[in-house]
């Protein structure tokens, strides 16, 4: 395979209330509000099947991210050991792939509304899937 | 941001007894065998603090996958309705992410061996993120 194969093309973008990386929630379960997935028209028919009350995995692209981090203070703790970013969330890492569960509220033509999200305005989206029934992921 | 900043750069790669897609299972839980994340030397500092026993989802590049497929009938079942990609967890996708909640069963180097794994070898590694406790995700 070529590298071309690598590429993301975002399906999508969030669209928040939520502007600033900084005031952001470090995870949807922390308070973070509802948003609205704004769904590319070319993939419009990926939509189909998906209703009110499912419950969902959507990945980003969290694009303020810094790629070249490999170890963080978890929380920003600077009072907690440095910890390599694969065993943390921290959104800086060398793949920001965001991965926020979430339930969907509403489903509006290219429109999804879901919560809670903690990713801001304007971040990429890359994938939505179904959580699976049988195993208590993701 | 320019484009360049939407292309993902593997960390690793899944080596496993799988080496044919079909012969595959679908899902983890679906008596899915042992495999080892080989991490490439580069991000071996982000691998501090993964230990034996954590809960970890792997994030992969389908790289065997059909990325203009938007629709299909679940598990390849022709009988079942076509339902969006988005809506299933088909491997063919837009952006051909896999997501595979695993156990960490030993870490040995740059070498993380995990249960149950899915994917075939060779598949690339995107990201690995631990599970959070306070959420049933992922």
């Amino acid at each position: 395979m070529d590298g071309t194969g690598y590429r993301i093309e975002p399906i999508g973008v969030i669209r928040s209330t939520l502007v600033d990386r900084k005031a952001a929630p470090r995870q949807g379960y922390e308070d973070a509000p509802e948003a609205w997935l704004e769904l590319a028209p070319r993939v419009a028919a990926g939509l189909a099947g998906l209703t009110a009350g499912d419950e969902v995995i959507v990945l980003t692209w969290l694009h303020r991210a810094q790629r070249d981090v490999l170890q963080v203070h978890p929380r920003g703790n600077l009072e907690a050991p440095l910890t390599g970013v694969f065993a943390t969330r921290s959104p800086d890492r060398p793949n920001p792939v965001g991965l926020h569960r979430v339930s969907v509220l509403d489903v509006a033509g290219l429109r999804v509304r879901v919560a809670p999200m903690e990713a801001i305005d304007g971040t990429p989206i890359v994938d939505i899937k179904p959580v699976l029934p049988r195993s208590a992921d993701s």
